[in-house]
Formats: C-alpha cells, structure tokens, sequence
C-alpha cells in the first residue's frame, strides 16, 4: 500500500522533488523556507513560498476567523522573513463548504488584509472552490538583493546559535496571534553577519536538524539558554513558534547584539553553537553534561496531534 | 446564516476583493484570469495566478493520477495562456489524508512534471499537508512584455468573436487532458490585434458574460457557428474547456485567420461579434431570429454537478 504515514511529509517531499527540472534564474529550490529566483535584469531576487492552513490541523473550526486569517498569511509572512526577504504579492486560494458563513469568510479575509497591509504586502488574487473543510492557501512572493538570500545552508562550526524569541506552547493561543519576524529577518540581512537562518514552524529540535543537514554541521544547545514559554520539552518540540533561528559567527556575537538591542529595544537569545559533529544535536545541562537529543517531533501524516 | 451557497462563488469573490489595498505596481487585480504586477527596473510585467483542484469537485477520486497532476497545472497554465504570458515559475500544495498512496502521489507530481516542461515552466516549491481529502492547489507566475497582457477588458462594438477550439462535453475525459493554449496565447498577443481575452472554464456563455462586463459590451453568438463537441447547451454550459475566448476587430480578421493558419495548421472559430448592448447576450439561430441567452451555468456552492 506505501501509505504517506509510513514515510512522513519530509521524505514525502523528497521524493516528489527529487526530479524537478532546474532553470539558470533559479537559485535555491525546493527545501529552504523560500524558493529564490534571481529576477533578470535587476539587481534583485525573487522568493517564492505556499503555505496552507487547514481545518483541524493548523486551527480549530470554532477559532476565531480574523485570527485564522492572520495565522494563514502569518506563516507564508514567516517564510519570507527567514530568507530576509521584504514581503511583495499575496494570492489566497480559499475552500470551503457550501454552508460556510459568508460573513466569517470576509473576517477570515479581515485578518489576512490587516498583517498584509501591516508589511507592505499585497493580495491580488485567489481562488475560491468547493471542498469537505475550511482551508487556506497562501501564495506569497518577496524581494531582496541578489544573492543575499539568507539560506539554511551556510552555518560553520563555531557559530553561535540564535533566537529572536521564547519558544513552546504556541499551540495555547500564540500560534494565531505570532507578529512574523519580517522586520527582523530585513535587519539581520542587512547586517552581512548572518551565516544561516530559517523560521521556527516544526519545532527548535527539528528545525535545527533541517539546518544542520543544509549546512553538514552539527549543534549543541545549553538547556538553560534556550528561551522558553513553558518546559524544556516544549520549547524544544511544540512548534509553530514562528520565530527566527540563525546562525552568525562568534566574531559577530557583540556587535550583533548591540545592533539589535539598538534597533528593537529588546534581547536576542543566543543559546548553543555550531559543531563539526554532523547530525549530531546535542543538550549541555546546567552541570556541564551533554547529551544526545532523540530525534521527536512534529511530521504531517505521522501524528496523531493537533497541528 | 447568511451561506456560501446562497451567494455563490462570483459574489462571494467580489465580496472579498473588493477592499483589497492598491499598489503601484499592481497593474490588475482579482478579477481577470491572472493579476498582472510591473516588474520594476525591467520592460517586463509579472503575472500570477493560482488554481485549486479538489477530489470529487475537480476529478474523481480514481482517476488516473498523472492525469489529475497534469490538469491541475494545465488549468494555472491556461490562466497564463490568457493573458498571453510565457510560463514561470509554479509552486504545488498537496493536500492528503495520512494513508495516501505515495506511489500515487509520485504519479501526479509525473503528470505535472511533464506538462511543465512541455511549456517551460519550472516547479519550485510547494507544501504537502494533511487533510481530508486530495488537493492540489498550483501557483503560477509568467512574463510578457511590459503592458501587452490581454484582459478581459478591452472589447468594442463590431470586435469579432473566437474560440481556439471545440466546446462541451470536457468532463467525459478531456478536462483532464486537455494541452493548454499557451503557444496560441503568446502568438495572439503578439499579433498585438486582440482587444480581449480569456479562458474559458465556466463554460461559453458564463465566460463570455465575464468579459462583456469587464469590456461594458454585449454579444451575439452564431449558433450554427459554435464549434462544439456535443450539443448547443453543452457547448455554452458545460466549462472546463479551457480553450481561449477571444477579440479582435473585424478589419483584423483575414490577417488573423492567415496568420493562425500558417502558424499553427488549423482553423480558428469565429462565432459571433460584440455589441454596444451592454449585458446583452444573444444567440443568432440559422434562421436570423436573435433571442436573449438564458443566465444558467456552474459556479462554485450553487451547483450540485460534478466539477
């Protein structure tokens, strides 16, 4: 039978996109945050990222619908910080049953309207079907220099580990309400120190893999460092924190978070380091012990949660 | 309660779009068969759309999957055809339940696979996620030169009528292999004589109306000069032809009809003109009575047929 929970949505997404054709605009495809495109005949690049938002896997049907609205536009938002992209076009494919209240969907669109027009992006078009649940899809297109996409790939051992805020339990509420890092992403682009970055959506143990095996380093996190809204547990597994993970070089460390404390007012969270130990993610606890982290975590098709 | 279904999808749309920011760079918004975006610093414009496909709406559940890939990018495909766009850039979100058969799903990325490269267009990316039933929704973005996109506004009085090809009877199988008119596409606008275009997916009559409107023009369609595959109703109603619909003045005919038949072998067929009778849709029988075209057609929440 070879169902999709036997293999999970990564190894699924490998596969369907292990043979995609490539093009000589095309830079980064698919298994970054964003696709990135160089845009011919200017100094610039073109990111490209889908995001959907589904009844019952990413909010609950009785969520309030402005709320929905913005988490759907929020992730897409998300994808294009984590490349330090500036936001551009917006399309929504929209389905719903034929009994979906038409009053909710225009405060579904309500919520998408206020976080684009918040960033300076754009809705020019969609679609709306027919189908068994309410579901979202947001197309989401952005800008930036050429070549300074910042990518998953790229962190050395020796980085310091960063991130721009507390992680867990975002599945409380926050997973609705989370401001995308945009302007962040911008700024830590603008900075030139930025090895690697990506966004936080599947969980830090998880993301963190994904980056690690873009960049064949490996990490270690100290347990005590790592901000968080609840357990260690969740901040390291709950996911859908949409904050920005990022990787910059020791050399950088004061400087960035000087620049940063000048800019936003706020702390950074720096909180491990790079290693040259591929694949291996390691915890160092309070005493100085460092273990193994077991690889756990959120996968579309192979849990039975909440997502 | 105030339900989809009462509203239907088109007032639905209007109802969505209709306070979407502006933007400087936004040359159409919702509303035509693609928005079309200045691509700054270039002589270019940008075009996107995006399309969903959903089990037991858009295909049935055991149709051939290549085949339901290969329609759900012929349809982003035949958008970009409309506006007489060369093809791009395309993301895919995969919507399935956990025990979806991978193996099936390798099969439709095929069909998409292979259509895309047919007309040029490089798949960059996308999403899979799990829900209830299978979906695809395909995001498309295309080029053409700065101003030249043909919109559904655009038609005059005395403009000639055309279709690229025969109408009805696409759900007996071809509106899951029907070849997108992308090469005919780009060749219209060049011939820089068409005042307007479309595709037609909601059928003849209901597509047609669409243009009118954005145009503020009427019709009259030559009934003995539709060229269908089926009945007369079928060709005005059924949809999913996703042949181009299409407008030139008549001093232009001869040249076009030449020039097609040079280019591509094959006969256009021109069916009707334009009138100044706005919202007016007639029909001319062979006799020369001219009678008012009854409004019927799918739409999205008000039918309950397959689409």
């Amino acid at each position: 039978m070879n169902p999709l929970h036997e293999i999970g949505e990564h190894e699924a997404i490998r596969r369907l996109t292990a043979s995609l054709a490539l093009h000589p605009d095309l830079v980064v495809g698919a298994g970054d945050d964003c696709a990135v495109c160089r845009l011919s005949g200017t100094p610039y690049d073109q990111v490209f990222t889908s995001d959907p938002v589904i009844e019952e896997v990413h909010f609950k049907s009785d969520d309030e619908p402005r709320r929905i609205g913005h988490k759907a536009l929020g992730r897409a938002l998300s994808d294009l910080a984590a490349m330090g992209a500036e936001p551009q076009w917006v399309l929504v494919n929209v389905v719903a049953p034929s009994v979906y209240n038409v009053d909710r969907l225009e405060q579904v669109y309500e919520g998408i309207r206020a976080l684009a027009d918040r960033f300076g992006a754009t809705v020019i078009g969609g679609d709306l079907a027919e189908g068994p649940v309410f579901e979202l899809h947001v197309f989401a297109t952005g800008t930036l220099p050429e070549g300074s996409a910042l990518l998953r790939s790229g962190a050395v051992p020796g980085d310091a580990i960063y991130v721009t805020g507390p992680l867990g339990c975002s599945l409380e509420g926050r997973h609705l309400d989370f401001i995308p890092r945009v302007a962040e992403g911008v700024f830590l682009r603008e900075t030139e120190w930025v090895h690697a970055m990506m966004d936080i959506s599947d969980g830090l143990a998880t993301d963190l893999r994904h980056l690690m095996k873009r960049s064949e380093v490996g990490a270690v996190l100290k347990e005590n460092l790592i901000p968080r809204n609840g357990s260690l547990q969740q901040a390291l597994f709950d996911g859908e924190d949409f904050e920005l993970l990022f990787c910059v070089p020791e050399s950088r460390t004061d400087e960035l978070e000087a620049a940063w404390l000048d800019r936003f007012g706020t702390g950074l969270f720096r909180m491990g380091r790079i290693t040259d130990q591929q694949e291996c993610l390691s915890l160092e606890a309070a005493d100085g012990s460092v273990s193994l982290l077991e690889k756990k975590a959120f996968e579309h098709f192979r849990n039975p949660d909440f997502r």
